[in-house]
């Protein structure tokens, strides 16, 4: 939301309401109104089932057939919710329902939605919560024939765990490189644009300036453990860390493991495993909340008789302070550059992909905030460790992200899980939440 | 052989002089028969096309598409040689070639050959030389009508990157473990078997017993680098030594990478980082030539956003002394048990395989030797550090085996490299000592 919407928002209803010859929705009671909990949680279960693996959780990667069905089941919702549904060229679905009187035309919309693409072997909440969430969000405001001053747009977002691929496009940033990635489908982003039913030849009309959105407010599962240790209801969303991804390339030399004496060797793996060690001691060796992982590690050849030649892993630092990242990752080389001596092989890193640290709108906390508690819900100020597409909506528009428990702290992994009552929790507030910034 | 062939083998030859009226083959002048080093080094050639990768070297795996092609171009060769081909219940491929007088039908037969798989990007030299060698050298006998008092078999083992599973089967050591082993042609030993012609019903069959073979000869590059180094061109192998693998499973607990601290993980790949320095540690802690590698390597879910939960990887420790495996094992156990406390993780090894120290027979060491010498060629008694099907052999009958070569000791690798008048060499001294062992 640009300030001139917001501050000309009471100036167009009152405007609007004369136009209409009486007061225009909220209709009175608007306040009370709620979302479906159970409708909900039970469109959380028939999703779950799309992409699931066998010992629980689902594997719905970006551009996998999995992810294809959720986004069918997605679009069936959004039409139910008397969305009108499109996939936009990047392959982000929508579901679009216009403002409530002509007259306001011309108000940007305020966006709100998530993403159901998972990470292999994921969850069933990461995402799914916001994107059902969204549409539920929809569905009530439909029933209850709540029309909002401003156009509203659910929108999903594809790829979101291969590097906020959707929201990158919206906002004009994805590149010729992040085209080329590849993710666990096999597929490049390229491909999976056009296999979504995108038009990676007509990504510019999907571009949103700055300024011509109201708002983007996000519902989303915590991913940490705080809110349950805290016994806290909703989260409300300071920022969100920035990310930083590497691909790394050990190279030594692959030779037979049997005829090749310990004191020759130029194993690719073992220089590997004195890297991951210090990015852990690289990454604890100062206080704060950052954190640095590898995740995906593959070698080659890759036999159990052969010296690995070759090692690719993936190298990945969190902070909400960029520049504590940047310190970080030029101690990591150091270290890197110390192994290759000693251990005769050559690091590479490629840059793969940064999301900087983006603050939420401090307006829309306090709404979240004070929709919460106004629902008798207990808040809490926190930052996002994990990324979301918020963070990339935050280039064009003021943003808001809503958290709810996470049992455990458990996420990315099939045991995460979040409680149907917070679910439903989370729902409310976000419904609260819209029609507030509707009427800044 | 066993003693008594050893023993009566002079008396048979003179029957059969008998028998036959006159002067049994070899010939005069079989001593200065050579093999055709062009031919050969043309046929490895031609062989290097099948399962090439675009960067050099072969990928042909055991039951993989190239495996299949390599087979067939064997089985061609050895009908050109008038060897009778046939595909036994493993898989193996086998020319049979009948004793020079039915007199002698009751002679086991003396066996040589190697394998025609290859690791995963593995090199042209390996296992191909002993093979194609083999055959040659049966091709020259045929050629130069050279009948010998015992039957002769060229054996091509299937699968020797595997764990020698051919000669397992011929040695009656093959177990269901090993049946399930999924190698990275993506099938069973079970389903290569039958992918190769053979069948696992019939395994059986295939067992020699201890006696039921006069010798089993190989010719093998080095794979190290001791013989270049030295400037010597034919190694003398005097033992082979023992292998063990294992599968290591590493369990932590997967998780976002964004959002759990990092003093709350159990990252399963950070401990095996730490495992993997605890094998090198331990390997090199003390004296001699013992080898140890992690050469393979999964993590799970596999993404550069999640804690890794789950990793597989392998261990090998290779010896000619079994006891000092053990002992490396078992601190490495102990290693790992260190490890799995501090992060909170489980380590569990699972015994794949494992080959016993094997050594070769004094007498086919020394009749090596003197056919070397006869042919002007230096000469050095030396260990196997790699794992070869002769040790397999080595409990039913006597074994030899001819090493030649490996320049800058690379194997396992694209860069694995022979000089042609080396492999020449190498078929010249397996002719000649195939020749002596009949006449023991």
């Amino acid at each position: 939301m640009n300030r001139r919407q917001f501050n000309s928002g009471l100036l167009l209803t009152t405007a609007a309401a004369i136009a209409n010859g009486g007061p225009l929705a909220p209709a009175a009671g608007a306040e009370t109104v709620r979302v479906n909990g159970d409708r909900l949680n039970y469109q959380l279960k028939y999703l779950a089932q799309l992409g699931k693996n066998p010992q629980g959780g689902v594997s719905r990667v970006a551009y996998s057939e999995a992810d294809r069905q959720g986004r069918e089941f997605v679009m069936a919702l959004m039409r139910e919710a008397k969305l009108d549904v499109s996939i936009d060229a990047a392959g982000n679905l929508i579901g679009r329902r216009k403002a409530a009187n002509s007259f306001n035309a011309g108000l940007p919309p305020i966006l709100f939605g998530s993403h159901i693409d998972s990470v292999p072997e994921g969850g069933n909440y990461d995402g799914d919560v916001g994107s059902l969430g969204a549409i539920e969000v929809a569905q009530t405001l439909a029933e209850n024939s709540l029309w909002l001053r401003h156009p509203i747009e659910v929108i999903i977002f594809q790829n979101e765990e291969g590097g906020l691929i959707g929201s990158e496009a919206v906002i004009g940033a994805l590149t010729e490189r992040e085209l080329d990635l590849v993710n666990k489908s096999g597929k490049t982003v390229r491909e999976g644009i056009k296999f979504l039913g995108g038009d990676v030849s007509k990504l510019a009309s999907v571009k949103r300036e700055k300024g011509s959105i109201a708002a983007y407010l996000e519902l989303h599962i915590e991913q940490g453990g705080t809110l349950e240790a805290e016994k806290i209801d909703i989260g409300v969303v300071e920022g969100i860390v920035g990310i930083n991804w590497w691909d790394v390339t050990i190279e030594g030399f692959a030779n037979h493991a049997g005829t090749t004496a310990m004191n020759n060797r130029q194993d690719a793996l073992l220089a590997t495993a004195k890297f991951i060690e210090a990015v852990n001691r690289v990454v604890t060796s100062v206080p704060g909340r950052q954190v640095g992982t590898v995740g995906r590690i593959q070698a080659w050849p890759g036999a159990p008789n052969v010296i690995p030649g070759k090692v690719v892993c993936s190298l990945e630092l969190r902070d909400l302070d960029a520049a504590k990242i940047q310190m970080l990752y030029q101690k990591i080389r150091a270290e890197a550059d110390q192994i290759a001596k000693s251990n005769r092989v050559t690091f590479d890193f490629k840059d793969l992909n940064a999301n900087i640290p983006a603050p939420t709108d401090p307006r829309i906390r306090a709404i979240i905030d004070s929709s919460a508690k106004e629902l008798g819900l207990s808040t809490k100020l926190m930052p996002s460790g994990a990324g979301h597409d918020a963070q990339d909506m935050a280039r064009i528009g003021p943003v808001g992200m809503i958290f709810i428990p996470s049992i455990g702290g458990i996420s990315h992994s099939p045991k995460e899980f979040s409680r149907e009552k917070d679910i439903e929790n989370g729902a409310n507030v976000l419904l609260a939440a819209v029609m507030k910034v509707d009427k800044l």
